[in-house]
């Protein structure tokens, strides 16, 4: 089985971007459902798609229902889409598989690992698509969609896309809040935040190439204790940043004290 | 003044990268020192310069004495370059300029914010230099050789040379934690850390457009307790980062409330 008909339910940013890049590769955009009949408009104009924002409406017979959807909507979106033949599957990477047991017939998981926060369309060559299927077609035609569309498509389980999911929020979430503190204490003293983007993005560029234990740098590391204990009392007006940076300079030290840096 | 002689103390990876960017524009590397005579050895045959391992052998007329030092190692080394005419400076992000004031009379600071954490010498050209220096001519001439090698350059005291350095501590080195705190949360599950490689270069690249407080995702922006409270769960077996994950949960919840983000 080879999905060509497609059902977008949702018009956020994962909704455009994976339509837009399933339109790209020849596959046709049926319709695309959301309360928000705005953005819905919009998009199904670019996607040459009709659209609703009724799902019973919806038609019922295309080859995949992608819901693009807010985790805690994916549910009960999958009740209301019991009447539909084709495979269902979701785009989150928290919400368990099993989610579709009771409604859904075929289903599947395909989760972006990348954070789209605008609307701007992005190549998705090289983002890792995490496939997952309630049985065999079902995965096989899920993954010929995803290796359609991106070079580094996984077959993932539900728990191991959890861990993926929490890593990235570390490796991504909790480095755009590093930013914000970073952005945020130099505003303080009238300094731009631009004069950060050259060590930010070769930061980021430096683990193309070496893992990042072996890249850790700054006075924790080299145990500093003039430079941490001065640091700490320049955060004396933000002391929560200063707890941060006491409990990552603690882990700093004692993952240097045993040999793992 | 000029400067065109340069004599680099240190051999190091700032030594490295420093001494290179000005050969490429024609300045002379006169000598260098380290007490590393293998490091030397091998910068100075790069360079085409002498070395040497003993600071009162030093040329005592050069226009520049870089010290590319470790933090604690710079008073000492002042003093021991009392007999020298050039401009003393040294490259550190938190060293007071003060430290030059008993044993020199030209000095200053040239400070890249970068990390150079390999040998491989980098493009200075985006690269932020900060200069410092104790008199106009000083000034002057630190200001002229930083700008033939990079575009990024700014006069800036001492003080806000400090928290530039605390910014960039969270905005990179902290950054670089998140990237080992993923690593190991993977590897733990058997899971692949180069899956993260392409999120960590997007979250760098956002930056170059936007402000950070608006580029924030992630289950925290959205106060999803749920996925949280699994997230939690399964850093279990990590006390650590559990503690980190709650107290960086909590900041961007309150920031969110407060409408930072």
């Amino acid at each position: 089985m080879t999905i060509n008909d497609i059902v977008i339910i949702g018009a956020g940013h994962v909704a455009n971007n994976l339509a837009s890049a399933f339109k790209r590769i020849g596959k046709k955009i049926i319709c695309i459902y959301s309360r928000d009949l705005n953005k819905t408009v919009k998009l199904a104009k670019m996607l040459d798609a009709s659209y609703t924002n009724q799902l019973n409406e919806i038609p019922p017979k295309a080859d995949l229902y992608l819901l693009a959807v807010t985790d805690k909507a994916i549910k009960e979106v999958a009740e209301e889409l019991r009447f539909v033949s084709g495979i269902v599957a979701h785009t989150s990477g928290s919400v368990n598989i099993s989610v579709f047991e009771k409604t859904n017939s075929d289903f599947g998981v395909f989760y972006p690992l990348m954070h789209f926060s605008s609307e701007n369309v992005v190549d998705f060559s090289e983002i890792p698509l995490c496939i997952e299927a309630n049985n065999e077609l079902c995965q096989k035609a899920l993954n010929e969609l995803a290796n359609a569309i991106s070079r580094q498509v996984h077959i993932v389980s539900s728990s191991d896309r959890k861990i993926l999911h929490l890593s990235a929020i570390f490796a991504s979430n909790f480095t755009n809040l590093n930013y914000i503190i970073a952005e945020e204490i130099l505003k303080k003293h009238g300094l731009s935040f631009n004069m950060l983007r050259p060590i930010i993005i070769e930061t980021a560029n430096k683990i193309l190439k070496e893992k990042p234990s072996k890249l850790q740098t700054g006075p924790a590391i080299r145990e500093d204790n003039e430079v941490i204990d001065e640091h700490i009392q320049l955060l004396n007006d933000f002391p929560q940043y200063q707890k941060i940076y006491e409990l990552l300079t603690e882990i700093i030290i004692q993952k240097k004290k045993s040999n793992e840096l």
